[in-house]
């Protein structure tokens, strides 16, 4: 299955490389990876989730290896099998040892197993959880 | 809704005391949460359960607040609420602050539309990505 | 939140009483349940979502239990209230004991947290599995 | 894509060789399927996957067959393609016919739609199935 | 992997026979797709599905290119590999622009990221929306 | 469960009103609905969710209606019930009528049953659907 073409550097109108080269300088990297180029068949979405992305994952009170792994541990549980490579591998880049991804996957798994029993059992709240979020 | 009836520890049988008890001493604390006293139905599955969460839960590589996050950011993605209410109050108890909780909150969400676009645009798995997981 | 409201057997038109009384002969009920007075709204979609129903759930090679006892797991697993109070009373009223409701939602658990694992490990098939489905 | 690799009885610890030996023996076949050998980096998760699905799977006031059945339900619901093939076979092996596979999977199809219905319209549950799950 | 053998035509029961006509005759094409030759081994869920659809996706007060792109929609936000496939073929041949689509799957993203957000911050329902579906 | 609480405008910081100036004046509103009122906690969550949900439902190739109607089609498959409830009301507030949004659900509920079907049957993509995407 072919999927998307990728568009590359070469290939790409001024507006694309712009946020291509804001990508590669940003990450350090020489050339930005498949998503990139497949979302540049429309390049409002590519600047505009690119602008987003950049901002969500900068770092702030949490460390970019806790938002990685954060973002990896949503990607296994949505069973997006593309973003669970490409968030290992910046997880791993950040810092995420084997021992710390087996970990995260053996607490992803666990949740997903409470998550269900929770539901099937249909727990009320406890009245020490039930304030307001913020 | 009424859910599901509870069991208190003045009316549960000797074996699921033995697992409050273990779950009050490891945790510190002086009653367990309802989500245990649902399990209680099922002794066998209150006992397994209990130990499987102690046994992933425990620190680690990954100190108790990462787990605790992660714990609560597939809980958000699996929109199971009560799981929600109860890892969100672990993990502030764990730490987090109204902050981190909010930048968590960001991730999570943005890892759910990314996750659909990657699957929309079919995108191919880079290369420098395709290694095995170990 | 009031959700929908329900069409009773008396407002009803001609065409979703003829539904109706195939429900409650089909069942020997004395009155349908709200998934049917919510659907009159669209009659059509009444007339298809029974006339399947009926179909997928008759006595086939699988009896009524077992029939009933999946549409509740899948249920579970898709996290609709409704559908698991339903379904949950449908399987009882089959033969469904209090052990035998036990023993499906620690199933239901338990495959959610191995099809995680699964995910997580990206575990290649067996060859000895990899044949057709039929 | 190469996924995980395999580790294989010839070279696991002696830890993973005492589990894979008791998977071997409780099911009476001359090798564990990858699930296992892909979870064998993590030996203290396998461990805990094994001794937790053994218990989960015994047989009890459910048969064998029904279930893997639910298993197999859920693992579709859930689209995890490794466990939809382990656990087909696994029912093939426990008595599931062609026919049987078939109306299962129309039972979790029809599911999956009603569940759907059901959100959409926002069903209120009826009064009779409003007691509690225990 | 193999997946499902398909039944061709030539190979198929006249009951079966009768519902490739009717889908051939119906969408003015010389051959069913892979979903049909499938189902196939199932000639009841075959006749029962193709009858469904045939009566859901029929121009109504919604035309056809709508339908087609909710149903994408919905199939995108599920990760149905194939139904992504073949529906977005179905909407191209209604009208469906590459633009079209562009927006849609930026729609189906955005979607999912602001459902998060929602559940995340756990918002009561204005009193603005909270009147029944109908 | 009272979820989280709602800055209204008066207790705003000035970059909270700003953003909820924005919404008004672009939706021709006298106040803004819930959500923005919770995300306003995370005053960059709430102008970077803003800008993005203004420039994806911004009229394109796509009108107002369809892409509302879309977005409530991922939001009944999400099951978010805050998210129905307020797209339900943009998309009749664009235009669509009852029958409509009864033709809407009935493709949501039979997309379910489809997508689920076809990865039952593990249906293999035919040739003429494989071409790349763009």
């Amino acid at each position: 299955m072919p999927g998307v073409t990728l568009i590359e550097y070469d290939d790409a109108s001024p507006e694309v490389r712009a946020v291509y080269d804001d990508i590669k300088t940003t990450r350090g990297i020489p050339d930005v990876n498949n998503f990139w180029k497949a979302l540049a068949h429309d390049p409002k979405t590519l600047a505009r989730t690119w602008s987003s992305l950049k901002e969500v994952m900068a770092p702030g009170t949490l460390d970019p290896l806790t938002k990685e792994m954060l973002y990896l541990a949503v990607s296994l549980s949505n069973a997006c099998e593309y973003c669970v490579h490409s968030h290992r591998a910046a997880a791993r880049k950040a810092g995420m040892s084997d021992e710390m991804l087996k970990e995260l996957m053996a607490v992803v798994g666990m949740a997903s197993e409470t998550n269900n029993l929770v539901r099937s059992y249909q727990v009320p709240v406890d009245d020490m959880f039930s304030g307001p979020v913020f």
